[in-house]
């Protein structure tokens, strides 16, 4: 059936202790895209600069990535820059250059507004309400936003929030958004805001996922060389709804999986710079380091 | 059999934002046995002060706790002060008073030094080694240290870690005494250091089971309303160190089953003050939240 994501597409330089990298292909439709893209055709919907390197077009084509709702249009594509110190659990942003981001219109072809799942990771909520409304019969929505938009956008982003399925955010997120510590307390908050789930991202941590049904936790598959988390939250959104698009079905043993596939996909990204290693990650390394992961956790 | 634990037994005070509390009976020996005693026999050596109440005695001595080598010498018993504010993750000390706890030297009755699990909490680690050597053949030797003695007391801590079988630790602790960010090459690195099994306890984010023969991760319990986190660590080496000197064995199933209970027990520790509401805790409460818990889990 395919997904869409909506996101960005950027040129990320990043400083670890491991090493520093300029100008690599990111972004989180990107780092979504490399691990959704295992289990269903990925629509990618974003823009891009006139200063965007063809090769990174060929490689996300010979992904199988579609390419239909990807514009390029004349100024920068978006950039990042940002470092890692200590645990790693945390970037800071060094600088940010939206370029051609500023005036994005996200455009899909009459196929794409057919499709049934939709993430739209973290950009403008009316980029993101712009995207949402040229969807024509939607099944599972998600979203995922940042304290920028909490802060600067949060009437567009709480009017948002009502139309979707899946709140996904990290810790700090969430609680910015709940104006709660506790995060069972700000899971609940946040339920009542509209979505059916809620699914708090931890970085190192793992996963809670909370739903008026059941909630379920994960710890984050232990990784002893972590070399570069950017790009981890949307690695692990692709392997969720990745895997959800492909199940078709959407019932506790079915969201389960999907957290845990989500789990597996992150700790593949950390490993190496950008998406260097979920760029060559295949179904097969997921499958086996899932059955490693149980082992770690059943008693 | 019986468990040994060494510790402190302490006149807390604490103010979290649910309220303050002066004066409670707390310390690490009392945590530890609040949850150890629902498994096995709790041989308390700790000293208190004069001014130590004698309800907290009659309290201990009715919780079935052996209190022959708790010594009661002149002078002021270890007092503790501190707070928790946002996410109750961290305690600021804002006062100790280390009493009569500056001269203590651990003394066991001829029946204890016997005794075959022991749990050594955190103290000054030379009293740590006063009480080992008085024990004649320990099975199991596990022993929690923080900052401060990896700081001041460096070579006597790695001395005693040598002739430990489990080294407990808060994350922040394991990172300080490795010297490693990551968790899983600090894991490795103070297995490096003697003890075969490490376990790193990481507050609201579960616990990390570490030895060379396999790995166990376990989320905390949720818990919606934390009120008092003090003592949570203690509790769960209570429940830890209880559940495996009750089921004897050491093998990978009983070792994980024991993080589990340790994982319960500390949920219920935070539930309040002080150890409110683990001095109330029975054996049906430790089960029927571990059914809940394992549903959390599975997938």
């Amino acid at each position: 059936m395919g997904i869409i994501v909506l996101g960005t597409v950027a040129l990320d330089s990043v400083k670890t202790p491991y090493g520093v990298r300029k100008h690599m292909l990111g972004g989180s439709a990107v780092h979504f895209a490399m691990a959704a893209r295992l289990f269903s055709e990925v629509n990618l919907v974003a823009v891009v600069g006139s200063n965007f390197p063809r090769k990174h077009i060929d490689f996300l084509r010979k992904k199988g990535i579609n390419l239909s709702a990807l514009t390029q249009v004349p100024g920068k594509t978006f950039q990042w820059e940002g470092q890692y110190q200590g645990d790693l659990n945390t970037a800071s942003t060094l600088h940010t250059e939206l370029g051609v981001l500023i005036q994005f219109k996200p455009k899909l072809t009459p196929a794409q507004t057919g499709i049934k799942h939709v993430f739209l990771a973290n950009v403008d909520p009316d980029i993101q309400q712009g995207l949402l409304s040229q969807m024509r019969s939607p099944r599972l929505v998600a979203l995922d936003s940042m304290n920028y938009w909490i802060a600067q956008k949060r009437r567009a982003l709480l009017r948002i929030l009502k139309k979707v399925d899946i709140y996904v955010a990290n810790d700090q997120e969430a609680r910015s958004l709940a104006g709660e510590y506790n995060l069972i307390k700000a899971a609940r908050s946040l339920y009542s805001l509209g979505p059916r789930i809620i699914l708090i991202k931890k970085g190192e941590h793992g996963a809670l996922f909370y739903s008026d049904k059941f909630i379920f936790l994960l710890p984050a598959y232990p990784i002893d060389k972590v070399i570069d988390p950017t790009g981890a939250g949307d690695t692990f959104a692709g392997g969720f709804m990745g895997y959800l698009a492909k199940a078709g079905r959407l019932n506790a043993a079915t969201l389960k999986m999907a957290v845990a596939y989500g789990t597996i996909a992150a700790s593949f990204n950390v490993e190496d710079f950008g998406s260097r290693r979920t760029a060559r990650l295949t179904m097969g390394d997921l499958e086996k380091r899932l059955i490693k992961f149980k082992k770690f956790l059943l008693f």
